[in-house]
């Protein structure tokens, strides 16, 4: 039996919608003093760290991303624990964990945290760090590590999510046009809706009420507003809930 | 930073459904020569073990539940970590744990996997090692370690598939009566549901398919057959996919 356990560490995927794009906070890794330029190696990654002694991993994640980011309160979902023993298996990679650990890392878990916020609320521009950034799923570099499949993961996680819990709302206003819900779950699930089946799929749907005003301000025909009725929402989770 | 890297481990919730219970795969703790049967400690645990050194947590899961019950080609789905530092905080629980593995244990964070199977299947009496037991999960005893609350996360996490995912055809025959699939939904969700409800609820549901046939051989007034239409739900699932 193994007495050399491996290290524990948390990572944190953070989604951010800023309605034309689903972006991911990333941090620019720490440069090493001595970092061979010649040999180029990846600049971003997830904040993540390793957990300290005593800590609970909640407790670390929270932590971690307030550190890095400057970004705080935020939901955390922890979604899945990355426990190849091959994940560090890049030389580059593991000589810099090492140098800027100070630990013999040879083998690091990691439990991998996602969220998903509306950017403009979340990221007054003077609490987000200068090391972080915003940066589109669809644009993302070769990160550190085995950070992009951890972005994939809980992407795939996210876009399951965003079909079985309403936590699609959270990012519309409190009313909102059916085109601002379209494109809420286009720009999340990376596809385009044809617009007639959509208004017929929501149409049917017992917790998305239709209220009796209209867009103001608008130079277009103003569309109606809707709101999520939580109630009835419950109701028919309290049901049966069948898979659709 | 903490040197004393926690140990790791994997647990597995492995639910078996028998048509009239939802129950839970548990095992018999080894005894130790010294116990102190003055103070009794729980006897029963979930099939688990520490990772062994270079091994990925999928297969240490794997092992550990064919080396523990028999059990073997289960699919393992890992829902969630525990990591509290004060999960072993039972005096008599850590005594044991460090007895039985030999090691100098005082931080154990476990990865949990869950599962779930049909017993008559998955389970025929010789494959079953004599120290493992199904347990009904409404007759559950306290169990060694945060076990209860494990298997808690893992019934919560089943019975949201069930809602999500198409898991629940899994268990029945390719054709099944809606009296079949209804006492599947009582027995996973341990609700009772009314019968006309029900009904109206699955006779929308595009990807339940009505056969033109009925049982054979039950002296009750036979009943329709019907089957899952994998097809009819991968459309319906590529289309929007609203929570319900």
């Amino acid at each position: 039996m193994n007495r050399l356990n491996p290290h524990i560490s948390v990572d944190c995927v953070i989604f951010g919608f800023d309605e034309k794009q689903l972006k991911v906070l990333l941090i620019e890794r720490e440069r090493l003093q001595d970092e061979n330029l010649d040999i180029p190696m990846e600049v971003l990654k997830l904040p993540g760290s390793l957990i300290s002694d005593a800590e609970d991993l909640d407790a670390s994640a929270h932590r971690v991303l307030l550190e890095l980011t400057g970004l705080d309160k935020i939901f955390l979902h922890q979604f899945s624990v990355f426990g190849d023993p091959s994940r560090l298996a890049n030389t580059k990679h593991l000589a810099w964990l090492k140098a800027t650990s100070g630990l013999p890392i040879e083998r690091v878990v990691t439990v991998a945290y996602y969220s998903l916020v509306k950017i403009k609320e979340s990221n007054p521009s003077e609490t987000l760090l200068s090391r972080a950034k915003w940066i589109s799923v669809n644009e993302l570099p070769q990160l550190v590590f085995d950070h992009n499949i951890i972005i994939n993961k809980a992407l795939k996680t996210l876009r399951k999510e965003l079909r079985t819990e309403p936590i699609g709302f959270e990012l519309l206003p409190k009313k909102f046009t059916l085109r601002q819900l379209q494109n809420l779950y286009e720009v999340i699930m990376g596809i385009n809706l044809d617009n007639r089946n959509f208004r017929k799929r929501v149409g049917k749907l017992s917790y998305l009420a239709v209220l009796p005003e209209k867009q103001k301000g608008v130079s277009h025909k103003p569309a109606f507003l809707y709101k999520f009725d939580k109630k009835a929402f419950e109701k028919e989770r309290k049901d049966v809930g069948f898979v659709i």
